[in-house]
């Protein structure tokens, strides 16, 4: 059932003993949300917690002052910026019998019994500022910091076209809450490790392009991971780079894994819809963003995801 | 005399004929205001012009759809963005004649006769933003545009610790006026040239760390940017590049200039007034980025910026 802002409040006011789901792979926007909420609820007197199947890179740390740990059996599921509840790994179960769900993407598959979906927000995180003023909980530096990291990282920093005029306003009125964005900018858009500098260095040595410099392709072998010493965060950030060139309309960044599957990551201009391209893989994503796996080797991999590209290009090369 | 926002507005409704300067070695914020600014009082029935002592780069064309081209004898010279008529190259003797200057340097040297200066914002279009309005000019999309490319370029696209909300409020407004924001952040913080892309690559190759790797230098010697074609905004854009690493308080980018000369460019951490240290050797900018020239070579130009950057950290560091 699709509820609004006011009846999602009204739930969250009515109810107790939350367990907040954030999804695997955690970004900013997750965590933001699912500690801004786990915050307020305790605020006005609540149980709850925020939980992640997957560990919580130490670049979030600063978030986990918005709320209290607390230890209790949970009644309530709540899940924040879950589209479906495969992106919940180990913890799927428990995201089936979701109460909520509170979530900007277009592609909510609607699994919880109650479902608050913006799918035109850059950010779910926008979405919980909203909630969290339907629940009258004064928004303090804390939860500011939560709802500024997901408007931000959701943005690439105000850069990408999601980004709306909500977004700048959101982002003001947390920054006049006391959100520390300096910091938050610095550790999410500036800072970059050396095992990160080098894996760029490494990566672009073998940057292949295809269609006449219009897909441009680098692909991530777990061997180079591993030599560099990098971490999730040095491996994603290399996602945005191929879309970066000039000249460049799909951008393609193929992550061998550990499970032995390749993970490709699209980026892509206006015309070619990164999410329509990935689904054909059984994946997903945004227009501009998109993620699929595949599981026959780095060769197939490529071979597989280029040629879909390459299709979607000359589909609306032709249209033009 | 300083002036306020009001005082400015009076001057340009009951003056005409202007000449609008922009500072050489343009950046999105001196021509964004310069443009902003002449299609303003174009609309309120001036004639204007907007002059740039250098060339203005192709990536900043989309700005010139925001005032006509007009001939016409000049009566009264307005600078924007402009801290020192120094900064007008051979421009400066009509600087010098400035009626008005508006700008957002605090070390604005009050050369013109009317001096509007806001030094606590990050942008001089959001200072423009504001006599636009007092000039009661309806901000179309093509001023927008330029207003949005001064506040998204003088703070990083809003990630620098300059930004402020009234930056993320101007940046909403901006885009409510139809500003095409999407192709303005693509242009000026996604965009990488083949050059650009070869030339972080190699300079990377070459960084030298000081101070256990608190301060980090990068080099480009004029052969290698001629060797690669790049062009002014190719080697602009590396001058973020070794602050961004971790551990790195001081990041120092030297560049050695078609005249000799060698610019040393530094963003710094809060431990570092990048300013003070440029003041040093003539030059100047703001805490967290600045700017300053050497003439005695490349060795001599990084001995001396490395060693008053040292200092300078030593004395931070032992004051904490």
């Amino acid at each position: 059932m699709e509820i609004d802002v006011q009846q999602a409040a009204e739930f969250l006011k009515a109810n107790d003993d939350y367990l907040i789901l954030m999804h695997a792979s955690p970004d900013g926007d997750t965590l933001g949300c699912g500690h801004a909420l786990c915050g307020a609820l305790q605020r006005i007197g609540k149980r709850a917690r925020a939980v992640c199947p997957e560990e919580i890179p130490h670049k979030f740390d600063y978030l986990f002052s918005a709320c209290e740990k607390q230890e209790f059996e949970y009644k309530t599921v709540v899940c924040v910026d879950v589209a479906d509840t495969k992106l919940l790994g180990e913890m799927k179960p428990v995201g089936d019998t979701a109460a909520l769900c509170i979530d900007h993407h277009e592609t909510n598959t609607g699994y919880a019994e109650r479902t608050l979906v913006r799918g035109e927000y850059a950010s779910a995180c926008e979405l919980m500022y909203e909630v969290i003023n339907a629940l009258e909980v004064e928004i303090d530096k804390d939860i500011a910091n939560c709802i500024y990291t997901g408007a931000a990282t959701d943005t690439g920093c105000f850069k990408f076209s999601n980004t709306t005029p909500q977004t700048h306003m959101i982002a003001a009125e947390m920054m006049k809450k006391g959100a520390d964005y300096a910091m938050i900018n610095y550790v999410h858009f500036d800072l970059k490790t050396h095992a990160r500098i080098s894996l760029e260095q490494e990566v672009l040595k073998n940057i292949r392009y295809y269609e006449g410099g219009r897909i441009a392709l680098i692909s991530v072998p777990l061997s180079l991971v591993n030599s560099l010493d990098a971490d999730s965060d040095d491996v994603g950030a290399l996602s945005s780079i191929p879309r970066q060139i000039e000249g460049v309309d799909v951008g393609i960044c193929i992550k061998e894994k550990k499970n032995g599957s390749y993970k490709a990551s699209l980026r892509t201009s206006q015309l070619v819809n990164a999410a329509e391209v990935c689904q054909l893989f059984g994946g997903g994503g945004h227009a501009r963003a998109g993620g699929c796996s595949f599981f026959h080797g780095a060769e197939d991999a490529e071979r597989r995801i280029v040629k879909a590209s390459a299709e979607a290009l000359r589909t609306a090369l032709g249209k033009e």
